[in-house]
């Protein structure tokens, strides 16, 4: 019996799916606000693997954007989180397909599992109060039920839908039945929900076995379980990674779980819970997680506070100096500034949409770029020429390549090189270089035991990352 | 005769000795706001300088940082000013010092020649009122007088200087006897002059004969002008420069033109002018200046607004997005951020002395190093490794010189480079490089017509500026 099959333990479901837009210029697509150190020193996904590990749980399973496989395999492993198994979406599709296709996965062995299902970015303070509401929900989910969590509210907050609470279930200790869900009220509506005492945040977890979450997507959404079973029955393992087959996956309808069959179940149930719960969904609510000085301002980063108040103030780049601003909220990345008033931190979302419009690489990635085998940063971009800094894990290698439009110095900074040029192995230590001429055919490893950087200077008419031709690539990129 | 010996022509003395602290991060020590474009496409010195041509100006004579003396001499010549004599002060001793030394030069040739003395980084809007308040300073000075431009105030300004005016003066259309200064108020007073309709802004510039600033100087600043007298007759010419001599120079007391004279001469008078005058004092200062758009904002550079309010928003570097603020100031360079309330802007100082206080070189030098031949800016430092990249004017060439603790590879990406390598001449075309070892003795010169541009990998323990040796210079610093 593998881990996976043992029905007892609770299999973590971790939805990695979002971009994050409102937490631009930090959140990007190509690499989303879960990936990121926000909250604390790892990354929120880090953070969120770790909450569902111990004797009680299998090993997760992930289901994200293909594109980003190469850096939630890296996060996971740097987090200690064994035996993972992530499932690559070709296309985004909402959360009813990415749950349908992990249910479908898990029930192949285990149908009796319970399957605690979260988002990969949100942010828990109260570890003890969030493994007894599990207890209570992964009871329910044991009869039957699709528990969700609902947070007693603090504030008549806008931006999160509600739950409404009927009756508590007999048998069930905590454990109540769902009236309703109350998509995102106006003030005054939230107001009355804040007044009402039935009222509860729903933080979008689920907690159900497999079988019931494939029988309710059967009764509810049965044109989403029929797509979704075709791309999982069709999977190709890749590397360590569950590939979706792409074409039925994306016939699969876009619709979120809520949507779909959450509201529609008649087996829906709520465990009220004060777990110090937040989306961490914008930089609004990056400050209120965040510790606070004196003047309640949260500052990380190359940052320098004179006289500002009750601001949320983070440099990843350059000295960021903030002088006399109140409620404001300035961040900082290596190719982007965004300075704005704290509580207008909904229209980001506006900024990134018009940058987009614009064509702006900024909207959707990042000046550094990672790979498998490392990563690499563009320093300068200029008239026919461009400066790259390249770092290669040790022991990792680039894919065996060719260019049509440019010529390429290497030049080695940090341990070593070895170089394959048309057939020929060079060995490079620090303060060593090495010309490759347009056409030729290239590879670059490090052999090392320390990460190898590179000094890589491009000359040519075109200098755009798709002049590449890959030959031979160790993580199935050819 | 040469140009400034026709004592019928007002010569402009430009006293360009300020580091524009308040305007950080754009304004740095090593190169102060009047040397940045502001305003207008022009650096405000260019401005300046280009308010004093025509027949009725002789060639200005520019008192400045010895540091600074290629920027001067590449900006003046940029824009189209000929012949200027620019006077090199070792140390900055305030601006009786300075003046004293741009008088005795200018009266070694002609002593009843009419100075118009003003600062390098002021910004005058009213040209026709400017042109008629100077006939009128220069019609009282050659009657003896040290005149003045009192600027009619439209606010209780406490950032400024007051004039106080006396009796019109008979004979002198347009000229008042000056009844005293007042040194910058608190509000009350500030309120007060504005409302008594007699006190005027001062605005630091003077018109006055060489002699008659001589005569002043010897009655109420004896120690000054004997200092200086010292340092202008010992002077050396290099290059184009006149190079006070810093023995005598350093020992002339630090202290104002206004403390030292303006206050005590019984020769003083005041033109009242509305030239739309500003001392670009302070990012408040460019915030009036600017063109707004119907929310009230100003920006330059690569900035989006959304919902912004009457902010000034300048970025020399990264995108910058302001969403949501009010009366803000938002400033990007290459290498700083400054976000503050736009009334806050003289907290800038406090800001650039914790810096400084903290051994920052943002607070007094830029990432850009402008050299007679170019410049060169610093790409990335590593651990044992540094990138630049190096721009050289066509026609020029580096120092002859060697480095004892780094190596060198030089890639050419734009234009040719001619490379002097331990005796031997190589050309180096576009994509082609070079190795230079530890210990070798190089010399990097442009033979081309057009700019060369030129990645610099340096490797070694140390990489620090002041690791070479030159053994030829072109442009004096061997």
């Amino acid at each position: 019996m593998t881990e996976t099959q043992n029905a007892a333990r609770v299999v973590p479901v971790i939805l990695s799916g979002g971009s994050g837009t409102r937490l631009w210029p930090v959140s990007r697509e190509s690499f989303p606000k879960q990936y990121w150190p926000l909250t604390t020193a790892r990354s929120l996904i880090q953070e969120t693997a770790l909450r569902a590990v111990g004797d009680g749980f299998a090993p997760p399973v992930v289901v994200c954007n293909q594109e980003h496989r190469f850096l939630i395999a890296e996060q996971l492993r740097q987090a200690g989180i064994l035996g993972a198994r992530i499932l690559l979406e070709p296309v985004g599709r909402n959360s009813a397909p990415a749950m349908a296709a992990a249910a479908l996965l898990i029930a192949e062995q285990t149908p009796e599992a319970v399957l605690w299902v979260m988002a990969a970015d949100a942010s828990i303070g109260d570890a003890p109060a969030l493994a007894e509401a599990l207890t209570q929900a992964v009871a329910a989910a044991r009869g039957g039920r699709i528990a969700t969590f609902g947070m007693r509210p603090t504030a008549a907050e806008t931006g999160y839908g509600y739950i409404e609470t009927g009756e508590a279930l007999a048998g069930l200790p905590g454990v109540f039945a769902l009236a309703r869900f109350v998509e995102k009220p106006d003030a005054a509506a939230a107001a009355a929900m804040l007044a009402s005492g039935r009222h509860l945040w729903n933080s979008g977890m689920f907690v159900a076995t497999a079988a019931t979450l494939l029988a309710e997507l059967e009764a509810h959404a049965p044109q989403v379980l029929a797509a979704v079973r075709e791309a999982v029955a069709q999977r190709e393992q890749d590397l360590d990674f569950l590939r979706l087959a792409p074409v039925p996956f994306a016939a699969a309808p876009s619709i979120s779980f809520d949507y779909a069959v959450a509201e529609r179940t008649r087996h829906a149930a709520v465990v009220p819970a004060d777990l110090g719960w937040s989306d961490v969904g914008s930089w609004r609510a990056l400050w209120e997680l965040g510790e606070k000085d004196a003047a309640g301002n949260v500052a990380s980063g190359d940052v320098l506070l004179e006289g500002a108040e009750h601001c949320y103030v983070r440099s990843d780049g350059i000295l960021t100096a903030v002088v006399g601003l109140r409620d404001a909220v300035v961040v900082v990345t290596k190719d982007a500034v965004l300075a704005m008033h704290r509580e207008r931190a909904q229209e980001v979302k506006a900024v990134v949409d018009r940058l987009r419009a614009a064509g702006r690489p900024e909207a959707v990635s990042h000046n550094r770029n990672y790979r498998p085998w490392g990563f690499y940063e563009s320093l300068i971009q200029g008239d026919r020429f461009q400066v790259k800094r390249i770092v290669v894990h040790p022991g990792h290698k680039l894919s065996l390549q060719k260019h049509f439009h440019r010529a390429e110095h290497w030049v080695v900074v940090n341990g070593t090189a070895l170089v394959t040029r048309d057939g020929e192995e060079v060995l490079l230590r620090e303060n060593e270089s090495i010309y490759l001429t347009l056409g030729s055919l290239h590879r670059l490893e490090n052999p090392g035991r320390i990460p190898l950087t590179l000094i890589e200077v491009q000359s040519g008419a075109y200098l755009g990352e798709d002049d590449i031709i890959r030959f031979e690539d160790t993580y199935g990129r050819s």
